[in-house]
């Protein structure tokens, strides 16, 4: 598919009834801080009326066995599903953009060389919203104008 | 409002973020056997990353001390809301009806003399599909049929 | 509460465990289009292993009974829940601005003179997304943009 | 397996924590539009205290670069995964049959020549429903009977 | 009802179908930061096939304009339903255990004085976990251990 | 992976839009019954506003006909989606260990010679919770003491 960057990425998933939400919350965090490119919970409906949580992480074909070693000493699972998977991907490049609330970094994201997405970067905004008292939902929207008005231009987007 | 009839009733909830969904689904069982109206799971997502679970209950008034005593011996809450809501409702009537594959109860639901709901009822239905080997679907959209034949030439509806 | 619109509205509220979601989702249809102020769906674990859904709907205090009848009419409920509700609200106001896509209308929320939400209108941004042929999110973010530079300068935000 | 058919098709996921729900509404359109044969959201709790969704769509494999085009322009994702998946399916063939309240089209299921579904098309239903003034609920139902009484008799299931 | 503390609090809501994800994961450690006594996020699915969010907050009723100005500078929401909570409570009371790996504190929670909870609180177990390199699953059961032992034996529970 | 036991199985899923709760909840039955390893459901937002729910199902490969048959009977499906996955789990050895309580079983879970896991097994406390009167989290909470005191013991973890 022309344009479109791809990779492989191992999927690992398990549903959980039996531990308690306190200790997923920080698995979350052990997964992410070993690698795991995203970590995220689904709430799932178990035999014998249990409320369960399907956890689920993306990571590195190669680190299939450090995220399961994980998951195995800080869960309650038995066993895991590993799947192989392709993902297409937009090119991405980081920017810096000017706003009345400071400097904030964006993402760019282009298929080929068109550009796609334009996304300021979250923790950036949060940095300027907190040096500034500003909402963040207004720095996200100042970077994202001004994103736009600068790279539109460039890019004839 | 003429023709419904209205109770009231309480509703108890809590959300739940440290205990095992093991354990709430017998939490479940144990308090409809104690008599409430009817149990379920909301997940809900709480603080710090926990996929958390909102367990609700309705009861009689009067048995409000006896479930909440439940609910704090066998769950991890250390509170509990408390409200109080009116219903509205239909009037209830329980009837047999005859269908191909043997007899099944139906719930019907009235507004004053108004007939608005025919409900085959679900454990008669899963009595007869494990005595005749046909499906649960088949069985209860026979009963409907014969439960709509039937009573709406009564009622007129 | 100075500053903030107060008024009182009915919530009313139902689980369902023994109808079809196709129908549900027309229901939603026929709730709002009978002036419900809103209605929305909550998935529910409830008894018997059954992935029910809780229905929602908030209505003036008067049309109570009309939006009850059709619940009773178009769902399998035997019951209602029916919670007089206090709401806090911004004062709305509706405004035109201009956009390199066309004009879009926003809607404007004060707490007293001060200015506190800026939304352009979805519908108003589609027509305009489907005029032009721009995605949705960009209409939606110039509309913001030129919104926030216009009504910024005049309420002094 | 003998008697039921089977096809090869794409699933497209993702994951986003950036967008908002009135988009992603509007998306779920577009993307039917194009053809996509099924859309879905799934509620998935992601890092950060994040409720995010998950967009699912399935398709044929020749129109992935089509479905992928439009969830990059239209939403905020930078990747997509992509699964080949196997489908086991029934033979269907569509019938119209005759209620009390008009004709209604019914979607017939197969195993090789076993009836195994029938199912009134839900828009067909809806038409008959506004054009009648009859319950959403009862027409089905209506359809579902006459639709058995026909073809229960034909094929001998 | 004799043995069980009482108090009324504020339950704030609002359904959001227009924000994005990121901002309401900032908004939640906000609230909290305020002074909530908790906040959490429950999926719901809303008209025109929005996959949004409800918002709920618990603060004391003194704290509802506090936490109204945030939610309203914060988020998209134009409006909130506020609602006064009757809440049950267990008696508290935080005592330290000893563990194989350190001290380890725990919330008692009593009905008069009779021990119904002994919980490890959280931090406290992450704090010994990161100390000793042991999993956070095996100090909050050895601190369950080490409480019960140490508290049924005083309470006679 | 060396210490890792591992399979692969069959996931069958479909998304239903148009079948009664009820007989969901009954379907999990009949689907554990007829030796599926895991069943669940995911509340997922289907198209014109469906609250529907996806059903996953793990089983042995060779049991993909007999289960996709009771789905086929028994829901309202007319495709299901197969896919082959791969597991990687832990080796499972059960023991009984004594509690004040009475013996409990436990299963242990191994990778290679190391032991990871030591989960009461449900049954077997609420076995215990429902002879003695105890409840069911205090019976798990000292199996789970017991068997760490036993098996750290023995395997030196």
């Amino acid at each position: 598919m022309p344009g479109y960057e791809t990779d492989t990425v191992a999927r690992i998933e398990t549903n959980l009834d039996d531990i308690s939400p306190q200790v997923l919350g920080a698995v979350m965090q052990q997964l992410l801080a070993a690698g795991a490119f995203d970590v995220w919970f689904t709430p799932v409906q178990m035999k014998k009326s249990r409320p369960g949580t399907m956890l689920s992480t993306l990571c590195e074909e190669s680190a299939v066995e450090k995220i399961a070693d994980i998951i195995f000493a800080e869960t309650t699972a038995f066993g895991l599903r590993v799947e192989k998977i392709r993902r297409l991907k937009l090119t991405r490049r980081f920017e810096t953009v000017e706003t009345p609330h400071g400097d904030v970094t964006v993402k760019l994201g282009f298929k080929g060389d068109r550009l796609l997405q334009i996304a300021p970067e979250f923790e950036s905004c949060r940095f300027a919203a907190e040096r500034t008292g500003v909402t963040l939902r207004e720095i996200h929207s100042a970077a994202l104008g001004a994103a736009r008005a600068a790279f539109d231009r460039k890019s004839g987007v």
